[in-house]
């Protein structure tokens, strides 16, 4: 992010961040040396008997961070998370921050870095942006295990009469690889398996993301992957990863993924990284069992949802925080000048230059989410990441159209500053969650699938209603009839919009989404809608990211950034 | 394996056994703290640094343990592997054993665990079946990195011209999924890359497995990666990694993976368990690194190559022995009664009953692998790992058998009796090792590729010679005129027989090997020949040994054995 002024980048921040031993950042938790699995000195996780240990105890308070709608002018919203952490640690709390996993592909294609920036940063930053602790790999191996078992299923008598036409189960790789999207396996002849179209979703986007994402421990992670829908039958009944009697085997393979991981921020304050659905085409918030763990161990924890307020918020306070009985604090909303000054209609190449008209258009955008926050019922603080090229005109438009509505608006400083940079937010947080505190799902669970996905487009993205494809309308009287109905669903929908038109910044009015699929996921417990072109795999870019990467001859990591 | 006579199975004692923390196993090699990189309390990396500063260390003698070709009655390789190095430690010697990585696939197939068995096993078993240090999925989603990386070059203009038909570099997963052998990827119209026809390969095939295992240092790795031909271009030249730019990427997402993991016996004996190229469709051998690193910290290292030894123990003396400058000082062929009857025409169900006849017609295959240890030059022990069943008169002939030919051979009892049960295999092959040791390759890397292959069918399969298929000996031109006729070959072969078909079991005579294709491995350093109807990807069995697996509430796998 070289448009902030320190001059340095963020991987050269973080290789020269003097970290402490994990056990010394986990001593400060009350975590004893056999409380942890080392994975080197700075990560560890946190062992099942400790978690089971730290249940009577009392919970601290949960913040949650969310944004506008992102633009390529970046918002930094894991940025402004981890500087509100170390902030309220600044200011005496014991505090556990609670982020998700960077994926693979990711930081291969465009980003090169999912571990926030410049002096808010998690660490060791080029650990968790690779490998980490292997938890996605095991996703993915498992993921693709379930769909070796289920072609060997196939071809062994199919003693299931699994329809080959009708399997829902996708094979999945931690890569942006378009390539994958659409494939047909089981070429070759009769010993090579039964031939099928089949494709592949990034790991990130797989039904065994969400389910570790949303068990409460190990037992209920495996009855949730029993439940997994894979395929139809001939009588176009559903077929589970319990009928095929292996969901112990996949229980087995994220025995280790299933325990969060603890790491540190630049400042040494406890970082709970664990999880990591995307927020466009899954739901977007770290683990259950990362965010609970944190909230036994602190007394504030901040987390963030993936993406705008209408993809990670709306999912983290319909799905998450139902599921798990949550329920936050407080709400951060993260906006740029920068982002905002794009939704009014600038181009990347001039947002250096000074725009109050387009500012002022763009904050639109940043109202609808303020309007999402408050029909969910919670206290909020509008966070302003702070960028050397905004002006103090700039600067003064916003804090008047803040005023002006009665929004708590806090200019941050964390890129630069670390923890200095955002005592004023952390202060104004703690203000706004001693207030009234109403929150409610948007949609009860007892409304129909068509219903609750028209309450979210309706309330959350401000659209005018819903257009169903011939396709998803039949699935909804199928689901109905398999008694689905009262799921919460999971909206895939571009990120970029409020709409499902990425296309379409700012904020929209008069649009409906356009529903094209409708996707069971039984072990997450929700039904998934796919909408507008979004895809459960993306696509590397022209120069990907991974040409800039290289590794020194001593293992250092060149070009994560 | 209940045919011995403890009663109690792999997992139990290995569950049983009290682990030392590996920084007290590391210890006693004078590795320190700061050496290591901890994954848990009983797994750990060896640093660069530590590797680098060992370079100017003596090295201690090297043992390879091979063995007749398998059977499905089990010959226990690895157990007699690792009771030799408790052995050793055990007569006061500074011992480590170094062997591969499992791989999941097969873990998941058949085999339930690949750690040994009895009281000579490498633990904890179950991280070291599984996920372990994590190796195996950087390789996959390094491989898969490069597949992405390519097919994204072909759909964004592909400035390389390379011909979507002539793509020789394969997808892999780690685990046996017949489906994905052949595929046909690109598929869904424009957005979605270019349609071509590809194949997945297990993990351990891929050639990255074998580059990360003959690599040096991380430097080495990167060059070698640099070189791997991933594609022929509209001009019918070679394409590689450098080509695509990539290598650097790819270094960077192996640079943990290239670190030598050491864990410790039940007995506490040292292994470094590094690598784990199949011996039928790749190389066969640990890691390079991890043989290279126990010489310089142990008097003695124990090590063995994959299946029989016209496989692993041909490809670690022909190919890792020349490329890492390496010497074995003794070899160890590994029988058991039980399979030399199999050999002489027994059935599995039958192999209980005494059958002397059967016996002596079996010892034909250890025969063979005898004369090609000789033919290799070196010093040797045969290994009979003793199983209940077998019988006084059987163990009469089998002696009788090797002092009429004097052969040196020890019974071993190390899956029964651990250390004490592999004594006096340790001093007969100690004294092995005193004779002289004449090894050669068996072949001169100045040989063609035909007659490379020619030389192994012929001194070490003893078949009567080789018949290429037209798309091979076109290749065998092609590959002289891009110059690599220079390469050391990889056979791939079925493990079962001597010859290329599974069913020759004992001692095949008259058979010719046939090679239906060339893979040129440029950055491992060698072409694969592909014979008979082998396999880089297995499929799995009717009842795969997934369906056992589970794991309990608190994280403890069942079903692994």
């Amino acid at each position: 992010m070289p448009s902030h002024s320190t001059g340095k980048t963020d991987i050269e921040i973080a290789q020269h961040a003097v970290l402490k031993p994990i056990k010394d950042v986990a001593k400060n938790l009350q975590l004893e040396e056999d409380d942890l699995e080392y994975y080197g000195k700075y990560k560890a996780k946190i062992t099942y008997d400790k978690i089971n240990a730290l249940k009577t105890k009392k919970d601290g308070k949960l913040f949650l961070v969310t944004s506008i709608n992102p633009t390529p002018a970046g918002e930094g919203k894991s940025t402004v998370t981890i500087g509100l952490g170390d902030a309220l640690k600044r200011l005496g709390h014991k505090t556990v921050i609670a982020l998700r996993e960077p994926s693979l592909g990711p930081v291969m294609g465009l980003k090169g870095g999912a571990t926030g920036g410049g002096y808010a940063q998690v660490v060791p930053m080029e650990d968790i942006n690779l490998h980490f602790t292997g938890d996605f790999h095991a996703l993915t191996a498992a993921n693709n295990a379930i769909s070796a078992l289920l072609d060997n299923h196939i071809h062994q008598g199919n003693f299931l009469q699994i329809d080959p036409r009708r399997v829902v189960w996708k094979r999945a790789v931690d890569l942006n690889d378009r390539a994958l999207r659409h494939v047909v396996v089981g070429l070759g002849g009769p010993g090579n398996g039964v031939p099928r179209e089949d494709g592949f979703d990034i790991t990130v986007a797989s039904e065994l993301m969400a389910v570790l994402c949303l068990a409460e421990d190990l037992n209920d992670l495996k009855q949730r992957i029993a439940k997994i829908v894979v395929a139809y039958n001939y009588e176009k009944k559903p077929v589970t990863v319990g009928d095929l009697g292996v969901e112990g085997a996949i229980a087995l393979l994220l025995k280790d993924a299933l325990k969060p991981n603890l790491v540190q921020t630049i400042e040494h304050t406890p970082a709970i990284v664990h999880g990591g659905p995307f927020a466009n085409i899954a739901h977007g918030c770290n683990s259950v069992m990362a965010t609970k763990t944190a909230l036994k161990l602190a007394d504030y924890v901040v987390t963030e949802a993936g993406f705008g307020a209408d993809l990670g918020a709306e999912k983290f306070l319909d799905i998450k925080a139902r599921t798990a009985g949550l329920k936050p604090d407080g709400v951060v909303i993260v906006a740029t000048i920068r982002a905002l000054k794009m939704h009014g209609g600038v181009r990347k190449e001039e947002l250096a230059v000074e725009n109050t008209a387009a500012l002022q258009a763009g904050l639109l955008n940043l109202q609808k989410h303020v309007e999402t926050i408050v029909a969910f019922g919670l206290p909020f603080v509008v966070a302003i990441n702070r960028f050397a090229s905004d002006t103090e005109a700039e600067i003064a438009v916003l804090k008047n159209w803040c005023s002006e509505r009665d929004i708590p608006v806090s200019l941050t400083e964390v890129w630069e500053k670390g923890s200095a940079g955002g005592i004023d937010l952390a202060n104004k947080l703690l203000e706004a969650a001693k207030q009234r505190n109403n929150f409610r799902p948007i949609y009860p669970l007892e409304s129909t699938i068509e219903e609750k996905i028209e309450t979210i487009v309706r309330k959350v993205y401000g659209g005018t209603g819903v257009e169903f494809s011939t396709k998803a309308l039949r699935q909804m009287e199928d689901f109905k009839r398999f008694g689905w109905g009262h799921l919460p669903v999971c909206i895939a929908k571009t990120q970029y919009s409020l709409s499902d038109d990425p296309k379409k910044t700012g904020r929209p009015v008069d649009f409906a989404i356009h529903v094209r699929e409708l996707v069971p996921k039984l072990g997450a417990g929700f039904i998934v809608a796919l909408t507008g072109d979004v895809l459960t795999m993306p696509g590397l870019p022209i120069e990907p990211a991974a040409y800039q990467m290289d590794v020194d001859e001593n293992g250092r990591a060149i070009g994560l950034f």
